[in-house]
């Protein structure tokens, strides 16, 4: 069945407010299994929402109405809505004596505008509001179903989720489940090229989404019972990831640092970081993971040449002889940090973040699991700027950790012995 | 003129991703003087976007397209609006070696799948991509202006600024100029409230837009000349400073962590960093700076406490005593990697991020000029989650040593002294 979602309000069409509640309904309504093919926003205007109204109606069976359903003159959504498809207004006495209330536990008094909410479809529905004056609609004929709710999110969720859900849900009988797979080292057009057809069912669906450096592949499988479309979707999963084993990294919707910060867990490693062109950035993004204390020793930010010998006593011979940028140095400041942390595990980042540097976006990783040490050399494109270049330095960061310690092989990268031949 | 904004993309429509190219571009599009009256999403559907660019040709003089430029099979907006407007697409062959170009500094070739992004509309002008391979499109007849941007926001907002708005500028008659005033340090009521009058004119207008920990406002001033607009919207945002002028901390979109490094760059100062709850984010912040190795030393991120005791020798009396999370614990890393590093500035971080921690969302910053400690205690709300308090920690370590610096007062602040009275 066919969905579309129309949302009502010139806050956001002059861009003054997000329209979050387009994305909340989209993903519930794509989780129902409903086809959602159209969103549209329009001002607090009754001709723009009844020309809206009588589009939708061509083309979707579910057209869920958002905002303008406030008490003053603005508030156009409801009267507009009937206009269009000819439903007549009635005043629902409940709703009447719910705002009575509303306004009688806060000693104000309600005003004939006030009472204008409570006015709603004669043969349709209405739904309650826990949080506001605003109550929902809800009006059914055949397969076609119009529902209105209120704009503030914090009325329109749980509304949603706890009376219009459930009676969309019972207007199908599939069950549908959703996964993410997240893949990184590959990119969008080449992914696509390699998982051919695999992407190609249409049931489980699998749609990629290109990312910051990575792609995240959705699959979505429709069956009778949830146990069924759970199948469906693994099996989807397993297939695409046995065609990308080494950079499908997790099929959970867990992010590179989870991911590394799961394995050091399993394994009771320790991890000490030192970044150079990172900034903070890896510490951060494991840190950013709640109970990474558990595997994270510490971190230092070794900015400067000085800050390179001072904290990590990388020799001055090391930096003059192959510069700071240079795999030696990333080599070096891996192996210093893993000693003077005496953690299992370290990464190291050094290069050019660009503007300036020779050349900009020219990166080196080194990572430490004991005493094996792996260094790869990257050019991350500056021409993309020097923030996604520190964002693609601190994911391939993670991702070499993640490699080493997964027994992986690391793309186009030298141990220290052969990074030492000089 | 009439504008609308038509985006295309499947992972909108199923809402695994907002709409905030559709804010952005509104809010652009409004500032340039342009009536907002409709927004539309659509899929990855040559007859969806063929109907939904007929339907706008109808009633905008301004249609903008986003999305659907990539180089996979999914992508089909320019060939959807070529047909939708019976436009002859050609290949641009300066985009074509621009693509050959970014390919080759990544040691990689292009396939025929990216050659498609060279496609373009024949008698129309080509947007390029600073940071990608898919160029924009420009197509203007009479009064009516077709844009294709790209969907990645990173790419989309500066190609629109750059190349495409000059370009709508220039449609109109009256010079409109736009600056943003960054306040830090109170709520978007607050402000309001504090600002009364000031955001009430309709020349300059004045917008508030809250940002996580911070306030953004959007002074937009309208003459006939560009100096003209420029002095009232100066002379507005004079006003509003006036009525803030702690808290107002740039007036030329630059972040706390630029406003940072530039008063640090003026002093000749360097700076260190050690922390704990925000565990690289604060030193992520200063060296995401272009030039920020002028000035910044070095961070230690010590997240446990044998971190806070082997790298910065914090007593481990001190740690018992008042535990990690303190008053005392933060002046002593601020005193110590102040020291550490010989820098004149010196800022540190403890606390709870949560979940978990008594009580989550507690946090400690101090900030060291010289001899000079302030610590402060804040509550930042644990209920906001884990990577709020950690970007709230981190902007708050930011300005605290942003006051210092400008010998601002710091709210709710005790001296070194005044902590150590135990």
């Amino acid at each position: 069945m066919k969905a579309e979602i129309i949302a009502v309000g010139t806050e956001l069409l002059l861009g003054d407010i997000l329209n979050t509640n387009a994305q909340f309904l989209a993903r519930e309504l794509a989780t129902l299994g409903f086809d959602m093919h159209h969103q549209s926003v329009v001002g607090d205007n009754p001709e723009q929402i009844i020309a809206a109204a009588r589009t939708a109606v061509r083309r979707s069976h579910v057209i869920i109405f958002t905002g303008g359903l406030g008490p003053t003159d603005d508030d156009l959504t409801r009267e507009a809505v009937a206009a269009a498809y000819s439903l007549k207004l009635v005043t629902d006495e409940v709703t009447k004596r719910r705002i009575d209330e509303f306004f009688g536990c806060r000693s104000l008094s309600a005003t004939e505008n006030n009472y204008k909410q409570a006015r709603v479809f004669e043969d349709g529905e209405v739904l309650t509001n826990e949080n506001g004056t605003a109550p929902g609609l809800y009006y059914k004929k055949g397969s076609q179903v119009v529902i209105l709710l209120p704009g503030p999110p914090k009325e329109l969720e749980p509304m949603f989720l706890a009376q219009a859900a459930p009676r969309l849900r019972a207007l199908s009988k599939d069950a549908i489940v959703s996964k993410t797979l997240h893949v990184f080292g590959i990119g969008e057009a080449a992914l696509e090229d390699k998982l051919g057809d695999a992407l190609k069912s249409s049931n489980p669906t699998a749609a990629l989404y290109a990312k910051t450096g990575e792609v995240h592949i959705r699959i979505t499988a429709k069956a009778q019972s949830e146990r069924q479309a759970l199948e469906l979707a693994d099996s989807k999963a397993g297939e695409i990831r046995a065609l990308v084993p080494d950079n499908a990294y997790s099929d959970d919707g867990a992010s590179l640092g989870q991911t590394l910060v799961e394995l050091l867990r399993e394994r009771r490693y320790r991890i000490a970081v030192a970044e150079s062109v990172t900034g903070g950035m890896v510490a951060a993004a494991i840190t950013d993971v709640a109970g990474a204390s558990e595997v994270f020793e510490f971190a230092t930010v070794v900015y400067s040449d000085r800050a390179k010998r001072t904290r990590l006593r990388i020799p001055a011979a090391v930096l003059e002889k192959h510069t700071a940028v240079s795999g030696e140095t990333a080599a070096l400041m891996a192996s210093a940090v893993r000693q003077l942390s005496r953690a299992e595990v370290s990464i190291a980042t050094t290069g050019y973040a660009g503007p300036g540097g020779d050349p900009a976006g020219l990166v080196y990783i080194a990572a430490a699991v004991g005493e094996r040490i792996t260094v790869r050399r990257l050019m991350l494109g500056a021409d993309r700027g020097r923030q996604t270049v520190r964002e693609l330095a601190t994911k391939h960061a993670l991702d070499i950790a993640r490699r080493m310690l997964l027994g992986l092989s690391v793309p186009d990268s030298r141990s220290i012995k052969d990074v030492f031949t000089f």
